[in-house]
Formats: C-alpha cells, sequence, structure tokens
C-alpha cells in the first residue's frame, strides 16, 4: 500500500492500466481508445483537470473551459481523428456564480466549434473546487489510426509547431516577466486537429502522441510503445526568441523548459523516411527532430555530446 | 447574477442546455447524446460523481467505482442503446492510498463487464476530495432511438422494477434501520441495459427516460419533451414491502421515498396501447402505472382521489 503522492501519477496509471484487459482495438494505454465500429475506428479520450492539479494563476473562466476541450481534442488529433465532439462534466462549488460556470461552458464550446466539432451535452455536480473532466469524440478511417506504437528503426522523429513556449508563460508568470505569447500558450493550447488529420491520411506516418508532458517523457512513451530508441539533437528543436528570453531572465535552464516541462500540446510523430518531403509540401513548419534507432536508450546530442534523455516530466501528485 | 446553491442544479443545466447550438441527432437534454453515424446512432453520456453531492456514507470505494459507472450505463439504457464501453477520469486527494484507487477502478471495470462492456481508459489528476466522471458509450439502430419526446396522447406509462428501494435503502442508514436490500439498490444500482436493448427492438416504445432523480420529476421531464401530460394511479406503483416497513418505522410518508427521491435507476417508459401484451411477454416484470393524456399538468390519483404531481426531486446544491 502506498500513499500517491509517493507513487505519483505515473505510477497509478500505469498501474491501472495493467489491471484492464479491454476488447477495444487500442488502449488503455494510447492516447485515446479506439473502438473498432466496422468501417472506421471511434476515438475517444478523457481528461480531468482541477485546481490543485492544472489550472495557472489568473485563467480566466472561459480559458479553464477552453483548456479541458483543448486537451482532450489535442488526444482526438493524436491519434489522427477528426473530432466529433465533447461532453463537460463540471464539479462546481455551491457557492460559485451562475456567470462564471456559463463562461467555461462557453470556453469548451467555443474550442468544440474551431475543430469543427461541438459540445454534446454535460452534467454538473456539487463539489468541493472548480473540477472539469472533458471527453472527446472521434472518427477515423481504418488505415488511418496513428498509434504510439508503430515507430521503426530509420523512421525520422519530428513535431508540428515549436516547443517550450507553454512553459516560459508559466515561469513568465510566477516571475513577473512579459511573455504575452507564452501565456496564450499556456492557457489557449490549440489542439493540432488539422495536422493530425494530414498526418493520418498521409500514409507516412507510422507513430504519433501529443506532448502534453513535456517532450522526454513523450519521447519515452513513443519508444517504449514502438519498441525503438530515440536519438534527438538539440539544435534541431525549434525554440522561439521569447522562450529563450525567459529562460535567461529567470535563470531556469532552456532545456528544463522544452524538454521537461510539458503543456505544448504539439504533435510528436514518426515518418518513414522517405515520406518527409510529400508532408512538408502539406505542413510545411513540421521539423524534424531525430530518429529512431535499434535499442532502448534515449539520447539527445548538444553540440556534438551525448546526453542521456531522462524519463520525467509533469507529474502530478508529486 | 446568482450563487448555484440559490438557482439548484436544474436550473443551470437548463440554462446550459439553452446555450449550446449543436449538430447532433439528440441532446445535448435527453438523457444521452446521439450521433448520426449513418447507419446507427452512437450514445454518449457523461456523469459526475462526488463526495458533496452522491455518495450516501459507508459505500465502499469499489461501490463508489460501480456507481460512477451504473449511472452511465443506465443513460445509456434509457436511449435504448448496446452499451461499448466507459472512460473513467478520477479526481484524487494527493494521500489517497493506491488500493482505494484500485477498488474503484475494479468497481467501474466490474459494472461495465456486467452490461456486457468494458472500461476503455481514463485519466486521474490531484483534486480536493475523491470526485469521478464516467463517459459512457452505446450504440442503436436507427430505427431504436429511444428520446424522452415521443409519447403521444393514449399511450401507457409503464416502468421497469419497483420504486423506493434505493430511497428506503439511504433513509435506513441514517436512521439505523435494517434495510440490506435498499442499501444494496442505493449504493449498487443496477443499469437496466437488457430491459433498455428490449424496449428499444421492440417497436412499442414510445419514450423512454431512466428514473435517477425521483419518479415525479421524470414524469414531468418526459411530459415536457413529449408535449402530453401523465395520469398516474398511486396503487399501481410497485412498491416492496421493505420499503413501506422503512417509511413506517421512521415516520417518512411512503410517497416521499416512492416519488421524489430517486437513486432507483429503473426506466419510466410509454407503450403504443396496442403493444402491451407484446412487451410483457418479453419483460415480464413490467408495471404499467399511468398513461397520457392530452394537456400540461400532471396528476396522481390516491383512492381515487387526484394530487397534483409535484415537479421537485433530487437537487444538487439545494
Amino acid at each position: 500500500m502506498a500513499r500517491l503522492d509517493d507513487l505519483g501519477e505515473k505510477a497509478i496509471v500505469s498501474r491501472i492500466l495493467e489491471s484492464l484487459e479491454s476488447g477495444v482495438a487500442v488502449g488503455p494505454g494510447d492516447d485515446a481508445a479506439a473502438i473498432d465500429m466496422g468501417s472506421y475506428y471511434l476515438v475517444i479520450s478523457t481528461d480531468i483537470i482541477s485546481k490543485a492539479s492544472h489550472l495557472p494563476l489568473g485563467m480566466t473562466d472561459w480559458q479553464i473551459g477552453w483548456m479541458v476541450a483543448a486537451v482532450n481534442y489535442s488526444d482526438i488529433a493524436a491519434m489522427g481523428a477528426e473530432p466529433l465532439g465533447l461532453l463537460l462534466a463540471m464539479g462546481l462549488p455551491r457557492d460559485l456564480e451562475d456567470n462564471r460556470v456559463m463562461a467555461m461552458v462557453q470556453g469548451a464550446d467555443d474550442c468544440s466549434r474551431k475543430m469543427g466539432a461541438s459540445l454534446l451535452g454535460g452534467d454538473t455536480k456539487e463539489a468541493a473546487e472548480i473540477i472539469l473532466t472533458g471527453t472527446a469524440l472521434g472518427k477515423v478511417e481504418k488505415g488511418g489510426l496513428l498509434t504510439r506504437g508503430g515507430a521503426a528503426p530509420g523512421d525520422l522523429l519530428a513535431i508540428t509547431g515549436e516547443l517550450g513556449l507553454a512553459a516560459a508563460g508559466f515561469v513568465s508568470i510566477r516571475e513577473e516577466i512579459d511573455c504575452p505569447e507564452g501565456r496564450k500558450a499556456l492557457m489557449e493550447p490549440w489542439p493540432r486537429t488539422k495536422e493530425g488529420r494530414t498526418l493520418s491520411r498521409s500514409g507516412h506516418v507510422t507513430a504519433c502522441i501529443d506532448i502534453s508532458d513535456g517532450l522526454a517523457h513523450s519521447v519515452h512513451l513513443l519508444s517504449t510503445a514502438s519498441g525503438v530508441a530515440f536519438e534527438l539533437e538539440w539544435e534541431s528543436i525549434p525554440v522561439r526568441w521569447d522562450v529563450t528570453q525567459v529562460a535567461e531572465i529567470s535563470g531556469i535552464d532552456i532545456e528544463e523548459l522544452v524538454l521537461f516541462f510539458g503543456g505544448d500540446y504539439e504533435l510528436l510523430f514518426t515518418i518513414a523516411p522517405d515520406g518527409l518531403e510529400d508532408l512538408k509540401r502539406e505542413i510545411p513548419d513540421i521539423r524534424v527532430i531525430g530518429r529512431a534507432v535499434e535499442g532502448r536508450e534515449n539520447i539527445l546530442t548538444r553540440q556534438g555530446k551525448i546526453v542521456n534523455l531522462e524519463n520525467r516530466g509533469w507529474e502530478h501528485f508529486g
């Protein structure tokens, strides 16, 4: 017997996953579960956010609603699926004002619409604190399902967008540094729905995950699920000038922000080597940051020196 | 602006529903949302339970897990759908012991298996109290979807099973009265999955809802959605001997337990008049408790006297 704060969230989740023997096509254990519906897969993800675990100071109610939708649509995107909609279950303190509830619902609805989906329904109950659970649904063609488990040695490792911006936003609040784009990335993550669909349809993508808990942890999850190791090159990882600036002003190592913090909600995926040019025509800002090799140890080179890529990231109960 | 405890849960939910304009086939607003998938409807329900709102004293962790699954499968059953599976999102205090988490997961998994479905995945996060969100999925043939809105004057109003048992269980704990079946009904509700499927396939059922918040409230919801009124007969409502006994010992009016308390998770539905015999052959314990008429006022007769059937039931934030 152990307390959750001794074990940590990832250990608890692993133990739960081991206990389940599910008849579903994929999952539990991937970004979302996939159910075989005959001609396609139904993809479904659930994510709970509470003040204690997830919400940076200063978030508006609308942003809280957006966030609980976005993190789920990001999981749907990581499976290559087209989003269908969201259910929103809300635990709410009894002294909360109704307009605050409506703002949260609005945020979840707005995010759903931006993703081409809709808010399907929900539930509200009394709770000690604001705690929201979003559950997103999507569908994907039989051949287009992206999972964590398909990378092969020789595949290229790539990401959408840039890394570290949400981390910079978090630090910028705590340290009172000016970094508006970071704060927006942190509080209003944009799910890579469009990119997920393009990756799925391309036929070139062999594995995919979203980077919710940081690049390093996501690399390890892809590695374990696919049975390959990854070699990453620090210089290839795209980092914005304002992330570098927040690192410098705060004195926090830039690697911490880029590799270990999380909150970026970009897609991390592997590409069969001959598919890169094709994919780049469709998503120009794809960046190759490494490649899959045989073995088990994930490494990062920085200025030619090899460093072991630690398996740590955002951890709840820790 | 108003506080949730002034408004009450039902007012908040109504306001949220009004704000949504959804592209889905049914809902928000029914027991579950239904999405048109071409050859069938996908049905999806979410329900959040927290210590503050839902959990009777003395529930085991396994029962808490069973409960969050069961209330969602009950919604799926009310739509006539076959359950596919459940996602479980858990907000958990950091000092909780891991074996308690596993017991909750086990309860949700066991309920899923009993319903012919499976636990598909989930999420855990730190929270101030134990708070669980279940989201259940189901599918139903195009012609078999049951909603709240199809009752017509002349239809018979019927229920599965007996009423008031969960209420008796609740009171029996508070008043220290012996009522083991009531406590079991309260803490381990059995979703009417099989009956929901039979009602759906029969072709005789015109509207359906589950009685989670009490018979009276459910009658009013069916009435509003269908645009008919209902006339119920007290003497037709099946009530077990031990419910009557708990009412007598506790001094609580039996009508309170049977009509207004909730927690029974039976199905309440309407039948086209010529379909009753057919349905009874398939589900022998169906009880006709009233009928649909034109008008707006729902009434109950008791010993020949007409009483207005109040629209109240289990209310959160109240």
